[in-house]
């Protein structure tokens, strides 16, 4: 960065982490945490940073939220691309949501970050009561991205939603990814499923909107809206069984500052992988646009018949 | 190859086409087929083979299942790895299966690649009515691996069920994974979610597996089992309102050879896809191993004090 | 390819080799040929195709060439870049050519790729009496490329000089690279390295070009130049030491057809390299021009005071 | 980092910039330094950071040196490998030095890093005349690596020499890379320059080592060798010829704190480079020989008759 704008060459982003007490995890440093990679990271590298949870702490996505920002900010300015994520369910309660207008506000007005008024009322309730309890929950993040032209995404390998999967799937606590119908669609037939075409002034559209404004892999200009799966969080302050380093049965009782549930810290992760996912794709696409060279004509009218 | 044996350098597999019917696509040249990609692919090339669909065609597939059945060989030999998918739903009907005993032999015993026999046998009733119907069913294919030892998988961005998600979203068709408790994990709170680890022999083992066989992204040695969702087929045999390439509203019916369920043709390229990105993180971490030198000792006991 | 036009999907090329002859090299399956890499493939995989030298055999280039060949196009039609090789050195007999003007056709005149027709015939009379003495020479190939835009090549790690470097270093018998002013350059001081730049009427020029065409890794509008050593080829129709594959002294003499010197087929190798190295960094220079938003003011005037 | 010992996990290393003197460089802020980036930065990104070279600036390597200290004692510990290298020609003056027992500690006995202490006395005097005249030197780098195994670097396109290549261009100021006999071997004949293989006890040895240690693209075992060439410094403390962001001509002197000769500089970048390269092949290296299952019997003897 110099005088207020980027140079073209790679941004370094640092967050000194100033708000450690490492001392809440000494117990951890020899049982291992059930539900958390405690055991894989022993089992994997022989080794293991216990303070805080080392590497697997969902800190760091801190780093993920920083350099999201610059990519929506890019997406933003450039092509005019709108992210907004919120959540749609905490424990079993869900949140009913018009997915084509809700707006980054709408999601910030209460600290579940879920635009359903009541629902969010209801979640807090929860969350608190499992606070109380010594328990935690789960829940599902909603996303849409309005505004993505239609090309976005590669052919095969790369396609639009297995980038967005991946990237979903990489955040700590995510059991599950769907796009678009998911797997309720798959109660449907193909007759109820397809989306439509149709003519709006010179823009295609679709009736429909099952395909999650992604076909092929690439967008079809419709919002692109999936759903993330994050189960509850796996430190509860009560007593459980695990085993500890020595290969000994054990129990261990969570202690340190743990979210009784981490949706709505999860909003702005997912929010910010998008971004960073679509700002990549935005990338390769305007290089195959530049290479494309001169427009292929269409068909003549007769070669239909 | 040579002699019967790899020679270490890339393998190119080489599939022939010879079956090729391209008139029958001849009106997709000019009509986009509602929720396939012929007009993404047109938005974004402004060019397409419409011949068979192209490069979008599920015959791409084909390479895959070449290039896993080597994958699914070095992981058998090398690391004992065993990879079982199956149809576990078609439309509204499930399969009961027992996924932790289900083999490869029970999946072939019927045409839908189904081990649950009564379920099976309604679900080919179903996909004859659908053909019969001009429509087309969805479904949901799951999958297990055992055998994996635990440590394989990346810290952050390559997490085993990223890659996973990523691989299975990339496949046509499909709209959402989850592994393990998946969605319906949310449902639950943390004191029911957590794997309790216990020892069983020299094993570390968990009394549950919710995790799906990976915590933090690195296998811990259970199963590891997933799910992926597929949409019923696009192409249905009736009349469809679309647009066409001049950008009018017109209709289409399907031609063509289409299955009306792609689900048991699904199940052996997931098991494809699960072994490349297996074999890939196995060889990751089988590097990881080397560098590691010497173990590193147990923390003393009273540490724990 | 569809029509006479490329689709933006991957293109596949098979070249089947319907010419091999692969008794000539049953003494290699157990003689090691020196200063090739039949001892090293075995260190490395254990095994190794004999025949035609496998995978070593410098018959994979001409995959490069049928790719470098699109590349070509791509970027002579797009960006009107001209890429000319030719060879400028054989044994000690080096060739005097003026690298602004020479064309391919000048290359192109006789078989041994040399743009001075006097230092041609004195080439083609070496490599003739290497051939009947069973030896063999290496030589230099020189290229140029005109036409490229300033910006080309990102900072850092993937310069165009270094992308070059691997580049021509991947292919078969190379030992150097040098661009713009090389190794000569090191005996001349700073004073009279540096291009001083001059404006030819709205175009930033420099006097001299000992940079190559390339500043910090990224052109600057000049002809980019570089140079390529060719080992002498290693194949000789002389007895030699050697080892066999049983660790064994051995002996070794030369079978099979080998030219006696590979610098005229290396010319096109070495420009379809280059043309692959400068699709990709115009891919990503395109997409950074797409990115890069409203063009910055420039400084105002008395800032440098 | 933690207790000493790595954890699997990517390091990260911060260095701090306390010595900066941007005023040095503000009239750099509106005219191209001759032979500098400052013009292709302007070109490619329209913007640039003109305080010390911003990323141009050669400051950078300091990251690799840190990185590189790591990736050395990574092969230093797990593989007995040992890399050198020295300055070995500063202007037209060259050193005379047994690179086969060549140590660190002969490298370190001198400011300029030339082993051949009346060499080093002359370069000394040449740089110091230089810095007088307000001029600057360029020069050959010199790096042996002894102790690797035979089997390292891959076929084709990350062949060793390759990968060694793109490292050592990608610093700045390089203008060229030889590997074993270089641009000198092309003036030998095939006999002249093979490398006769013999048995030494159970190793394979070669003779001679015009190979540079590498054949094929991988390691054989002899000693890895290369020359790297350095330019003299762009910037010199006497008026040139340049143009300025307004695009018109105008004239530059240096200024600010520059090394008239980076040569000795050069030296633990270039080791530094190296030691990142070998690491990566090493690992890839493992991952092959683990995933190679048992070893392949070697022809019978009847075989070659």
């Amino acid at each position: 960065m110099f005088d207020g704008r980027t140079l073209g060459t790679p941004i370094s982003l640092l967050i000194p982490n100033e708000n450690a007490r490492s001392d809440d995890y000494r117990e951890v440093q020899v049982k291992y945490r059930p539900s958390h990679a405690d055991y894989t990271y022993d089992a994997k590298y022989g080794f293991r940073d216990w303070r805080g949870g080392g590497r697997t702490s969902a800190r760091e996505t801190a780093g993920r939220v920083a350099a999201g920002a610059i990519a929506r900010k890019l997406l933003a300015t450039m092509h005019g691309v709108e992210i907004v994520a919120w959540v749609a369910k905490v424990g079993r309660l869900s949140a009913e949501t018009d997915s084509e207008r809700v707006t980054r506000d709408d999601v910030d007005t209460n600290i579940i970050r879920c635009p359903d008024p009541d629902a969010a009322e209801r979640m807090i309730a929860a969350v608190e009561a499992a606070r109380k309890d010594g328990n935690s929950l789960g829940g599902v993040v909603s996303c849409v991205v309005r505004g993505c032209p239609p090309g976005w995404g590669e052919p095969v390998f790369d396609r639009m939603e297995a980038d967005l999967a991946k990237a979903m799937l990489s955040l700590p606590a995510t059991k599950g990814f769907e796009i678009g119908s998911g797997f309720a669609g798959t109660d449907l037939s193909g007759l109820e499923h397809n989306d439509a075409f149709y003519m709006e002034g010179d823009r295609v559209r679709t009736r429909t909107n099952r395909s999650g404004g992604v076909q092929g892999g690439i967008t079809n200009g419709e919002t692109v809206f999936f759903r993330v799966a994050f189960k509850p969080t796996a430190t509860v302050m009560r007593e459980q069984d695990t085993v500890n380093v020595w290969h000994e049965d054990d129990t261990l009782k969570g202690r340190g500052r743990h979210d009784p549930c981490v949706l709505p810290r999860a909003v702005p992760v997912v929010e910010a992988m998008v971004a960073l996912v679509l700002a990549d794709l935005a990338l390769r696409h305007t290089a195959v646009l530049e290479a494309a060279g001169p427009s292929v004509p269409l068909p003549e009218r007769n070669t239909s018949g």
